[in-house]
């Protein structure tokens, strides 16, 4: 079992390779292949793909050595293997989304981020495992940290890959806190984009859902968003990721604001040090940063993130409920019991129920928008602790509600559609602890700038 | 070949026939009977349809009997058959979009507006033709009231089926103008609901796409929006419709501004006359109606409409060129050459113009937005004159652009998503020739409640 050190740890990095493809020292086609021997080696215990296409890949890194070759690679992007949570649809796969009534499920196109990806030349090399349906039900995935463990969910094998080196970049979503939480689990970087910024394709059905981009590097991580955006743009009617078309300079920033969440009372103590840590080493560095004591607008805005979880799971609940029900209709056993539940409570909802929900949305959007003068941006625990030791489910006990850990720190940035970077800069019992950075929504690559020097300015955290 | 006359013509109604479904004198089974037999006589020239259910409907409509004669019927329109755009998903038909890249396409899941239908006890009879994709390229359908001109587009058989007598309402679609337009060529009433009142379910992927309603009476037409929005909402993150769950009242308006659009210059002098009749007449009826000469702001307003269709164009062609070209490597003949010229349009733009299309749109929903204490609603005609012929392209002849008619008088609704209601109040050579009431966003029961009124109260302009 390997133990996690963010001072020494290196997941693969695609960016640094790629001067080596011109030459010939290196290829596309030799990247993917050590990208195949890891996963070999590592998948048997992590189990982070529900299916690979190794022939596709292997036939389009070698189209990609090719053009690297010849000085005309499509993208920066070109040639980099790359994993697909499978809620995506992708038209060489089949897409399963983790749930018996997806169950052979292949509608044979490609989701718009997908695409786009292709057209950047990037090689598609497999589905990664989602929870059912991008909800709390799991998938067999475990944590590459500690195999008693969840990678956390529900883009647990997008995580997941990374943290074992499978690859430099996965793509995944959230709703809840289904990029940032198990890329934090995983000592990932990831960015949850402004609401909409990366293009969702065929999965527009709900309001708070984002593709994000897990990595091994913020560098191929704000390549990959920005090659996917280039080309397919944002959602419909959104302006999707702005930003420069290389990774966004370092940015040390000015002042950052602490944001406790709801979750901050029940954080165990051992990451509330490593997160103090992390404060202080930033103050230590030339940072302002506020506390909610410190600025009345902050302390407003905790006041407001109170009840964040319930209204933005009831909103979700709700925008899902015919889906689930039509899925029941057809299928009686299509959806787990976890999923049964959740559906439940959304049927006891009104549409009236739901309009308050938004008006409260609403609302904390307009109290987060508030503090762009105050603070550059928001600081957090991007995970309320290290991972959570999952075994699956027993029979005939309670179901455990939250098996890939608790969105508590994560639904602030779903709820408001703000940008999200999970950085991986503390460890806690030799499990990754990352931290976040939130910024204005639309300022994703502020986010990222100030992710970036915190990843070059500020030390680790070993806890 | 019947003329059509909006002083005597009637189009089937479902509201007006509940109340003897209590008693035993009527009952769902009959009124389904009485459609088919329509149906059987009609569909050889109209062709309004790409498959009927008919064993599924008889089965529905006999469990709605059931319910009536029980004094439970499950809503207002239990038992009511309804027709679904082919665009829309449904789990017992085949869902192929007009087009032949989903030629055999069976999903066997029910949109949501589809899946609220049956919960409804509505009896979902059959998939009603849809041009290509919902863009230019037409299906069969022949406009009832004249075979030798189309029904309008994208919504052709949901219109003429309406026409055509063979059920009491179906839904539609509309991006540009696609329900309100068919709609007027067909003497249907029909709602294009403010963006996202009606839950699109999995057809999310554009920003101006509306779920509608044609129907044979304005009473069907509201209720069967009610009972959708009632049971799936509006689309994620909106409100959904919100009204009254019966009918609105109607309502005489106490100002009303004439909408002149980008397409008034050209519009052609018997349809110019009776649209100007329709304006007498309202105010004979006590209504002020404003001129764009008579207040500032109107005029600013029509200035900004200025470029509305190439902009509405331009938007919704960036959204859909991931999709376009998806299907086109996969199967270069599975799209139209008229879809491929959108294609090509929309692979000329970055994801900058996009962005700058979005600002323009945001500048015109403010304008109009402006408009709201200065006109109760606005009117306009919902087409550019009576429903053209069309005969077919013609091998070896250019491809006319749009022979399904032109959306220059419904692009500024769709591209402020604000709600919209054609009236069947004229004829003009023997056809039909929609008026148009608009109002602000989110006041769908305004548009609704002012088109009663002018159906009670205008006497029909017959040009």
């Amino acid at each position: 079992m390997a133990t996690y050190d963010p001072r020494s740890f290196r997941a693969a990095s695609f960016h640094d390779a790629t001067p080596r493809f011109a030459d010939g020292s290196d290829s596309p086609r030799d990247y993917l292949e050590r990208c195949l021997a890891v996963i070999a080696q590592r998948e048997p215990t992590v189990r982070a793909w529900v299916v690979l296409n190794e022939a596709g890949a292997r036939a389009a890194a070698d189209e990609s050595t090719a053009r690297w070759k010849a000085g005309r690679p499509l993208s920066p992007i070109d040639g980099m293997p790359i994993g697909i949570k499978d809620l995506l649809e992708t038209r060489d796969m089949p897409t399963q989304m983790g749930c018996e009534a997806y169950r052979g499920n292949f509608p044979k196109r490609d989701n718009a981020a997908v695409w786009a990806l292709r057209r950047a030349g990037a090689v598609v090399l497999g589905k990664t495992v989602t929870t059912e349906l991008g909800g709390a039900h799991p998938g067999p995935t475990t944590n590459p940290f500690d195999q008693s463990r969840t990678p956390g969910g529900s883009s647990s094998g997008s995580a997941a890959a990374i943290a074992a080196g499978m690859v430099p970049a996965t793509l995944g979503t959230q709703v809840g806190g289904s990029v940032i939480r198990p890329a934090a689990y995983c000592g990932n970087v990831a960015l949850k984009p402004s609401q909409g910024g990366i293009n969702r394709g065929e999965r527009q059905a709900t309001s708070m859902s984002t593709t994000g981009v897990h990595a091994g590097s913020i560098e191929d991580m704000w390549q990959v968003a920005f090659e996917i955006t280039k080309r397919a743009g944002g959602d419909p009617g959104r302006p999707g990721l702005v930003g420069p078309p290389t990774p966004p300079e370092a940015r040390r920033p000015m002042v950052l604001g602490v944001m406790e969440t709801e979750g901050w009372a029940a954080l165990d103590e051992a990451s509330k040090a490593a997160f103090e840590q992390v404060v202080a080493r930033l103050r230590t560095a030339g940072v302002t940063v506020l506390r909610r004591d410190d600025h009345p607008m902050l302390e407003a805005f905790e006041r407001a993130l109170v009840g964040t979880q319930a209204m933005t799971s009831a909103i979700t609940g709700w925008e899902n409920h015919w889906l689930f029900r039509n899925i029941v209709a057809q299928n009686p056993d299509g959806i787990s019991a976890r999923s049964k539940a959740v559906l439940a409570m959304a049927e006891k909802m009104t549409p009236e129920d739901y309009r308050l929900r938004l008006i409260e949305r609403e609302a904390l959007r307009a109290r987060h928008a508030a503090l762009a003068p105050v603070v550059d941006a928001l600081i957090a625990p991007a995970c309320p602790g290290p991972a959570p030791l999952w075994a699956g489910d027993v029979v005939g006990q309670p179901l455990k509600p939250r098996p890939t850990g608790d969105a508590v720190f994560n639904t602030p940035s779903s709820g408001i559609g703000a940008p999200a970077v999970t950085v991986p800069l503390a460890s806690v019992g030799g499990m990754p602890f990352g931290i976040q950075v939130m910024a204005q929504v639309q300022m994703d690559a502020q986010a990222t700038a100030i992710a970036r020097w915190m990843l070059g300015a500020i030390e680790p955290v070993v806890a």
